[in-house]
């Protein structure tokens, strides 16, 4: 299987940590966001969506959206709960990560690092910090119960939340006020078949 | 079970829509979002994220975003796929709902239907147009191929994404560009067992 994405997207990253947590083998090919790759005829033939990561199967089928891809890794896997209640869980924390977390964490960081802060955006970057601090904040009351997000076990869920909010400070966010999630963020580090982002 | 929802959002009629046409019987118990309901402590207690719809099972134990509401609902029936693949593109097409659908389509209707498009918010309700057109057009290319989103059968992919489409002129968004769009609006109407929004 192929993986088109750029290592500046945690939610290209996503897939990278759980290929490398299971072990699965994939060819990465590098898609420069930053000059329109993923806008491209030949890309958007695989995502008309035109965003990374995509991932394209042997047979030529393709796959969008990053937690979706890393479900679809992860199936039938310790990654990916079985039991109807636990899958569910896994799921509402992986929405919450695309619509109360990455909005303002991710964009944040991508104005700050990625596009310098530019005077346009800095309303919008300043914006970002109250919802982005709200997520946070949910995640660390989570974690101050369970080592993991959906309980002892490392699942997805924790991989999509973990792309972006170790990075979290390159948005401006400080990890000072929450404990457990600088604890998560040590104990996912520590897998044995753990990769960085960069 | 209990769902905690307020009928005026989409994300909450999803719930509705689904528990309809599987046929599961459920308390609906209103939380007035305009009034604050889904911020006070006792609401805060099921969901720390502070957003309806959330579902309380007999037991107790609580799920949150609607998406994952529905696929709880959904799991061994015929509106959750068993193939890896398919169900992987279930999921691609509800994170593509709550990230590139629902923060155009869903708010500009917010911005206009219920508070009355106000002075201060008209220039981001005109910015919500592109988006929200863009997810239109992604949708009517798939709907021109295959009669649900994820092929010949109904999921509930159709049902996260028909919450907001249907509606959609109310955010402002004409749907006579996008014919097949309107088709599959017309044949989920026509399931036997649906219900409408009000």
């Amino acid at each position: 299987m192929k993986v088109y994405g750029d290592m500046i997207s945690g939610n290209c990253y996503k897939i990278k940590l759980v290929a490398s947590i299971l072990d699965i083998p994939h060819e990465w090919v590098h898609v420069d966001i930053m000059s329109g790759g993923a806008k491209t005829g030949e890309f958007l033939r695989m995502n008309p969506n035109g965003k990374v990561p995509t991932l394209e199967l042997d047979d030529g089928r393709c796959i969008s959206e990053s937690n979706a891809i890393i479900n679809y890794l992860a199936f039938d896997t310790p990654l990916f709960p079985d039991d109807s209640f636990l899958k569910a869980k896994v799921l509402q924390w992986q929405f919450f990560e695309q619509y109360s977390h990455e909005p303002y964490i991710a964009v944040a960081r991508f104005i700050n690092k990625f596009q310098g802060l530019p005077e346009e955006r800095k309303d919008e970057y300043h914006a970002k910090q109250e919802g982005g601090h709200y997520a946070l904040k949910v995640m660390d009351e989570q974690l101050a119960t369970t080592a993991y997000l959906v309980g002892g076990e490392l699942t997805v869920a924790d991989i999509s939340l973990y792309a972006y909010t170790h990075v979290a400070h390159e948005g401006g966010f400080s990890l000072d006020g929450y404990p457990h999630v600088r604890e998560w963020i040590a104990r996912i580090a520590d897998h044995p078949n753990y990769v960085g982002m960069e």
